[in-house]
């Protein structure tokens, strides 16, 4: 029995293995996605089962199925206090569906990405995507915070305007933007215990930014 | 009927009815009294009713009334643990305050405005002006950060320095009391889902500012 | 009687009496250590009892006694899943022994110094030292956070390599280091009602610095 080396990597070792959750946020128009798709791609490669599950889906499904609403543009148009009712209400199905992961891959380690915002702009300020009872629900190992130049931000923005709808015009915004995006993860993080992970997504380099994440993942 | 239109606008949609509590927030001598006035103007010629209460007038009647204390600075010397006792007993106060203003103001619509502090600067450090145990009490739709140029508040603290007692005296202090403020309101804007909105002050403006956060309000 | 003088100190004043919990934070190399002993030596002198509680050594300790890990570093090595549910017991444990004081020392003044991080850095990014489920054990009156010019953070790790294995070699980094630190003390502070209090360590002044932490207690 190699007791020594036992001791050495800890009698409980288990990094990587069953469940994470992974929150990732980031300014519109960071390549969240591009590095979402490059991180899945290296953690199906190393045997992983990865789920992305996008907050604003969820949560356009859950109100076009209700006739509450028909689109996105109509869910900003609600009241804060439905949005927020809504917003809640989501948080709970995304739980139920995490919750139902492991009888659906059993034996599989799984990660599951859920692809949302630390902060919504909107008419009436800068509304938080992950407050208590939505980080309580989803539990998150970790906090992605997707982050990189504000100046190639606003690039991004204004070549791709149909998505974008150039929210963050100026660099000055966009900076701004991404310290309330630090400021909201950290304060979700700190009522559940999570880690918060910038990763940086330097322009042309997103592949790189996606590996990084996995590495970060594999180490959960 | 008109379905369309219906569905365009969201069938919940009542965009600025009932009652909105709105917090509202900013260092000393940042100009916050003549914003509220201001932005009070605007709400009552649309047919709102407002309400403005200042959390400090309502701590010091508490010891007041009690005999605790006579003035701020009295409470100001209470030992933390006891201001952190007025203050979470106020918060109730203010709560049930607010619960009777529906009945009050019968089909009106209603906008509670809660002057009070982010963070207050003590002896022994920033004491947050909204922890858990106040702003779960106040339930705020939205915290507002009136903000203004450093500098500018400097001057104003300075030319009314019997009112500010020169606080916050040169112009990196502000600036660093300014960031906590944000940290503060953000954390505070985790626990309860409510936005955070930042309205510049700028110098001369304050008519504006006021115009600005009216705005804001009739969309929550 | 003296009414006036009565009234103008408060009814309740009971300033720095009782039992005091100190959480004390910042980035390794910044000086924490010598500032706590230089406080508790001003302390003591004026007649407190001070114990002072390292969180890490009691992390330490109940892996070691159980088996789990026999080093820091091993417990580096656990699943993050692990290190918070050894975290969260700690508090527990940290608690129970924080009530036992007041019987420990009848009718003294204690302070209770609790030095730990209010962010730890780990391959899987910042991880908050104060969750919800350790600060609302704790209970801290004040979070202090212990901050220096980043440069002289860096010198300090540099001539003490084996002690901090060169975790934050630039100055950018630990710059970035010491903002989320703020912005998790404020997250956790916000929780439990506590102050934030900056103590600045400048270059050769510890003791200055120490002397400053020493007064704000006296004043809690």
């Amino acid at each position: 029995m190699r007791r020594t080396h036992y001791l050495r990597s800890c009698s409980v070792s288990r990094v990587g293995r069953g469940l994470k959750v992974v929150v990732v946020v980031g300014v519109a128009g960071v390549g969240k996605s591009t590095v979402l798709s490059h991180a899945r791609e290296v953690l199906e490669g190393s045997g992983y089962v990865v789920e992305t599950l996008n907050y604003g889906d969820f949560m356009l499904r859950y109100v076009v199925e209700r006739g509450i609403c028909r689109s996105r543009d109509e869910i900003r148009g609600l009241p804060l206090s439905e949005q927020r009712r809504i917003q809640s209400l989501v948080a709970r199905e995304l739980r139920s569906y995490i919750d139902s992961l492991p009888a659906k891959y059993p034996g599989s380690d799984v990660v599951v990405f859920v692809d949302t915002h630390a902060v919504i702009k909107t008419a009436t300020g800068f509304w938080p995507g992950l407050p208590e009872y939505v980080v309580k629900e989803l539990m998150p190992d970790t906090i992605v915070v997707v982050e990189a130049d504000p100046q190639s931000v606003v690039g991004r923005q204004s070549r791709d305007s149909s998505r974008f709808r150039g929210d963050y015009s100026d660099v000055g915004l966009v900076r701004e933007v991404m310290e309330f995006i630090r400021m909201f993860s950290v304060a979700s993080a700190t009522l559940v215990g999570a880690s918060v992970s910038v990763v940086r997504n330097e322009e042309g380099k997103a592949e790189e930014a996606g590996r990084f994440l996995a590495e970060l993942i594999k180490r959960l």
